[in-house]
């Protein structure tokens, strides 16, 4: 079993509740990493027995840092339409709410398509590039092959600030494993923190919410398969302890797989 | 009483849930403008005596078109901490959920600060432009003052397909009104639906989910008082029914007051 399968797996407990345990696979500095709550709440109403459709839209908002060990998510579709599902998610730790979400699902019919924004343009192949270093970095990172094109961890934080907060790398699961709703929803949550590119200062940071669009379907991300999923990221605004951040994840082909985008807290 | 007041008015019904209705003033073609919407689920979280702090994050997901009239809110924090709280709320009409949200709340402290986007450079002056005709439109557009400087509603719906989708305009409410957040968060709407620009052809469409993040506080927007924002929208990708929306809202200090993101459904 790939090891995000196993961070994301969730026994039923009854028609709305089931319960899963964070893994030290994708343990992060403290409690689990983002990507895997984002998509073990997504994988709570992917695998409900009322689900319908594909999501469209998931909505993950980080109430605490999770306690290493086990949860229970409570999964709600509070309105199925003909084409469309609403749900609503609260991911429990004992009595405290660690998190909620909203996620939404559609039956998707085939219209009028055209993309508009492109991929970043001619980006060397992935074999051409180095992997980031995961060492002496938390367990979640060495679960992603990064390479990065731009923008990559920076390798002294002196303090020297930098101009701007863009980053451009190749990324997939490690071991790799064929991409689907649940480990796209990770993916969207691996860009490291903006204000560390910025201010080339490790602070204490923290996602605060996050929000993924699909523009994929099942049949994209089948043709996608395991390939490295190229991604891009930039920071908006940084201000008074809370910065935001807008990312994009595209298919070998180019294709848009998901625009992503959060806000993170930050100290000092 | 500005009408934007009177849309977004509840009255307490017990310690959880509250009573709005819709209003003429800001009625869209099906159901009320989703921007009030988005207001008026805010001002249940802002106006609830639990409430700590001030926006930093909201998504509506807006779950089906709501009948005008009455409607009810029920709005929980579910977490308190130190300096951030998480709202779930929901709008109901009878038994049906119609809109659902999350907020996350945040009391901000002063911090190491950059902004990182810029404003559209060198736009003119809004009285300088001509105001968006909004007559034969619906209600709601009458009740925002729009200069458009780039990419205005199109005057053809001639099935000419244009390369982009972006807009940038200054745009107030009308009457004038003193921006707060719940003004905010319905500005964040105002963006006409992308697909119109890139079509030129109607279609009918709706917003699935928006979330907004408040780059404001308190100051900010008593500092920036009724003036125009200065807006900028575009779209990533329109695929099988579905299409992005990405926008920024400018302050006349050019200050980003919020960045903004939704999708939305369109056929055909």
């Amino acid at each position: 079993m790939h090891p995000f399968d196993t961070a994301i797996a969730l026994t039923t407990v009854d028609a709305h509740c089931s319960r899963g345990a964070t893994t030290s696979a994708y343990a992060n500095m403290v409690g689990p990493f983002g990507g895997t709550t984002a998509a073990v709440l997504l994988n709570a109403a992917l695998r409900h027995a009322e689900r319908r459709g594909e999501p469209v839209a998931l909505t993950v908002n980080y109430a605490s840092a999770l306690a290493d060990g086990a949860f229970e998510i409570d999964a709600r579709a509070v309105r199925t339409n003909r084409s469309t599902q609403h749900w609503i998610l609260q991911l429990r730790q004992g009595d405290d709410v660690a998190a909620t979400a909203t996620a939404v699902f559609a039956t998707r019919r085939e219209t009028w398509s055209a993309p508009e924004a492109t991929a970043p343009a001619d980006p060397p192949a992935p074999d051409t590039l180095a992997r980031q270093d995961p060492t002496r970095r938390p367990p979640w990172v060495q679960r992603y092959d990064m390479r990065f094109i731009d923008g990559g961890m920076p390798t002294r934080f002196d303090g020297a600030e930098h101009p701007h907060s863009h980053s451009c790398l190749w990324v997939r699961d490690d071991p790799p494993r064929p991409i689907d709703f649940a480990s796209l929803a990770a993916l969207c949550d691996t860009f490291f923190p903006r204000v560390y590119l910025r201010r080339r200062k490790i602070v204490p940071i923290g996602t605060v919410s996050l929000t993924t669009y699909f523009h994929a379907d099942t049949a994209m991300l089948a043709a996608h398969g395991a390939q490295p999923v190229l991604a891009s990221a930039h920071g908006l605004n940084f201000r008074n302890g809370y910065c935001d951040q807008r990312g994009e994840l595209w298919s070998a082909r180019r294709e848009l797989l998901a625009s992503t985008q959060q806000v993170m807290y930050y100290r000092e």
